[in-house]
């Protein structure tokens, strides 16, 4: 069968179709270069328009990953999209999801074991990236923590994805993201490679 | 904030907005529970138009999973996306991409690593259920591997994603799948996701 079989060329031909196709004139440049990793991601040129980040958030983000913000993620898919090679400082990449404590502490809380993993996340929060790209609950419960003044992180990349919250999360993100800068993607749409990718994007501006 | 926090009435709330709004009336009845756990994955109701599936592909699907089939992944995200708990036969489920002999079977078959995994799959594939959530060429390479006569699967669950040769290799899965039953995503879309919703779908029927 014919077909492209050099990793790097592929990488280059998926990026100059996105290029060619996407409206990535209607971001700001910053914000369209971390776009065109996303819709890699997810092979899906029309995210563009349900794009959304304050202002400062690539510049914020790009600083605070190469000078080692941990990388706290709400799933383990999540987890493993980051391609550890683009970590400009051995960041750790965290996700407590599947530590034993989560179950109690959902029953604790009344709410998901998403929610519940990131009360195991206060140790690091102060300066990290948060990531998430599944559990509406965990975007929800992220900002109810910093409403009850726990540290803030550097930059919220949240994507999760679904029928139920996801939408409503991300938009009270956008609303108000508590004062640190974020990146969205609005609507239902999201999820783990979309979140990985955006930290692969900020991680390191090259394509390759 | 107000926002639903229960685990079970997420999910189904969920499946109740994507009954009521997806078309999945236009599929067979045993792909439509599927494309339910697809759509979930994903937050977007309109795949069920790209949806495409042999005839006997599910039920073959679900008894495969059932004896004890292992999964065989492309990438380990697919693999972190199978929810375990829902294995009835506690299935191996294997993801070859980062064994260590990987880099050089594909710079000797001048081809992706992704693809080049796909060697190390061959003690395993006969009767497995074959998951690809991330990579054309290794879609495109399983269908290499049949055509020289290597052990047929029991399944194809063909999700490649993005924008060079994603829709190619799961055109060539629905035109001519070797024989072997399988379940794909036309187009550009699919995913890891995605690709781990179709296991988790076939492995339970039940949506809890």
């Amino acid at each position: 069968m014919n077909y492209l079989r050099n990793g790097d060329e592929i990488y280059r031909q998926s990026f100059a179709i996105i290029r060619a196709e996407a409206h990535l004139e209607e971001l700001p440049t910053e914000l369209a270069l971390v776009a065109v990793r996303l819709i890699h991601a997810c092979g899906m040129t029309d995210i563009v328009k349900d794009l959304d980040a304050s202002s400062d958030a690539v510049a914020i983000g790009r600083a605070a990953i190469a000078n080692g913000a941990p990388l706290l993620c709400d799933a383990q898919m999540v987890a493993n999209g980051i391609t550890r090679p683009r970590l400009p400082a051995a960041n750790q990449v965290i996700c407590t999801l599947n530590q034993p404590e989560v179950p109690t502490i959902a029953a604790q809380l009344s709410n998901t074991r998403s929610a519940a993993a990131l009360e195991l996340w206060r140790p690091n929060l102060a300066g990290a990236v948060v990531v998430i790209g599944n559990a509406p609950t965990a975007l929800f419960h992220l900002l109810e923590l910093l409403d009850e003044g726990a540290p803030k992180p550097a930059l919220i990349l949240g994507f999760p994805v679904g029928f139920v919250g996801a939408a409503e999360s991300k938009a009270e993100l956008a609303a108000n993201s508590r004062g640190v800068p974020f990146i969205t993607l609005h609507g239902r749409r999201g999820g783990s490679a979309i979140a990985a990718a955006s930290v692969n994007a900020l991680a390191k501006e090259s394509e390759l």
